[in-house]
């Protein structure tokens, strides 16, 4: 639910005289996303999202974030495209915050996913790898292996009132993912949040990937270790091989794997699993009380990083 | 903030399918109003809103309130209009809750107030009130002399808390209106909340009302006097005459004030007044600590309800 920061009417229809998009026809804040707050904005001429930046957003990332979405879209990739003012800037300033206007695209997101979702998505993160091949502008994954060590001693003992024993488990699955991550894998720009609500179908095609604000540059085949910890689980914690190995086989169509990267894919599963078990366990223990916002259960993904350490090669996975 | 109920892409689609509106091209869920679950559709066809009656919202009143915006509608009113499914059916269920589509309208609601609002908004009341004369259904205001008294005892000396002296204050000023609320005055159908952010303007000029969910059958006049207090004052908690007298002129150009309604146009603003003081109390005193939905300050309304205890006739307003 995000809308934190409120706009006029007067302030918004002077910034819009500044762009070529047209005249305002309505706007509302939009209740997704939980960084930032989102409007979807109608113009004379079309449909747009505008987003003012938080707080918990680096403007020191925005270039990138921004640079990235107007690249990908140049090498046709369906995604939100930044539109310029009549300076041809992207980057501005609303309301106190820093603000981009880009194209709204159509589409809706699967809330039950199946097999065929998980091959549309495949091939739609081999295209984004593609397309980012020359996008020259660096951003580091600071919620790659070097970052999970101070987010576990962040949650710390507390960690143990959510699953008992939980704290040792994570320090252990630490230090096995420390001695065994890769270091020589393809690298480019990786989505690194592909989940399900930022993933837009119309019918049974792929309409467009939304949400570059945790995109940043690391190993390609962890982009694919995410999407199969988002998209490949049941509700019961157990894995859809049939999902894998759609999502998996539909990526090699167009990006097949190195044999290195089909070699390290378990362990990157279990990093991106373990990821995302830390974000959430340090929300889950600092959310403030009756927020609106239901922090997610970070259990979820200790079900998956079982999961995938009984896996030994992308077999497991059914490719 | 307001999306209580999540509905899935596949309930959507199937519930969608029921209507002659088009596919599903994306929806949203957005961010404004606090009682209902409200999502932005595009459709293959045009832009409507769906409501999911939340339970602050009497199921039983749902009929009157889409009859209502319907009736209006069709007599020229520009507000939002009921979509019927194939069968004919306005009144919807799904997620389990009540539903209903409407049309969507253009424009913005303005963030500063000017006299030239105040005169639009003033003949566009006088709209409403002429469209609703033949509207044959009835609602209660639940909200007026006798729903008072409940509320003042439910908030009880914590008012104190708010303000030194609250309790006896607003006790004194419910004896008062007791006495001299008048009993044989115009009624019709009110939309009784007719604030700054349920009317669009697209520049000067008025495109529609929403937010029908206060209407009930009252004193026509009542529905002016929340004007009076929604519209006419400054932030400091003083009268803008210019204002007011722009916005009772040009209701009265529509449809000219009896003298009784002229004679009892300041004690149903104090009614007003004290109205919304009542409820914002009553929510400042309940709302869970840390909720999202920040309350409204009910002093606002204390320093109206002075204003108005000091005006013996239209006069006061300039008018």
């Amino acid at each position: 639910m995000a809308v934190y920061t409120q706009i006029s009417d007067d302030e918004l229809i002077a910034f819009l005289a500044t762009y070529d998009i047209g005249d305002l026809v309505s706007y509302a804040g939009i209740a997704e996303g939980v960084e930032n707050s989102n409007f979807l904005l109608r113009t004379t001429t079309g449909t747009f999202i505008l987003t003012l930046y938080e707080k918990r957003v680096d403007a020191n990332d925005l270039p990138f974030f921004i640079g990235l979405m107007d690249h990908l879209a140049r090498h046709g990739l369906s995604c939100p495209t930044p539109v310029v003012d009549r300076d041809g800037v992207a980057l501005r300033a609303l309301a106190g915050r820093p603000a981009a206007i880009v194209t709204f695209l159509d589409g809706v997101w699967p809330r039950r996913i199946t097999p065929p979702h998980c091959r549309e998505l495949g091939g739609a993160l081999a295209d984004l790898h593609l397309a980012g091949a020359d996008f020259t502008m660096q951003r580091p994954n600071n919620l790659s292996l070097s970052g999970w060590s101070p987010l576990l001693t962040a949650s710390g003992l507390a960690a143990d009132q959510v699953y008992h024993g939980l704290y040792n488990l994570l320090s252990d699955e630490l230090r096995h993912l420390a001695r065994h991550w890769p270091a020589d894998l393809p690298v480019g720009v990786i989505h690194a949040d592909l989940f399900q609500d930022n993933v837009f179908f119309l019918g049974d095609k792929i309409s467009g990937v939304i949400d570059f604000y945790f995109a940043c540059t690391d190993f390609l085949a962890y982009d694919l270790a995410i999407c199969l910890n988002a998209w490949c689980f049941e509700s019961d914690g157990s894995l859809n091989v049939t999902k894998s190995r759609a999502l998996i086989n539909a990526y090699q169509k167009r990006r097949p794997l190195t044999p290195a990267e089909r070699a390290a894919l378990p362990v990157l599963a279990r990093g991106a699993a373990l990821r995302f078990l830390l974000t959430r366990l340090y929300d889950w223990l600092n959310h403030p009380e009756g927020a609106f916002v239901k922090p997610k259960d970070p259990l979820e993904y200790l079900a998956r990083l079982r999961v995938h350490q009984r896996i030994t090669s992308t077999a497991g996975y059914g490719a």
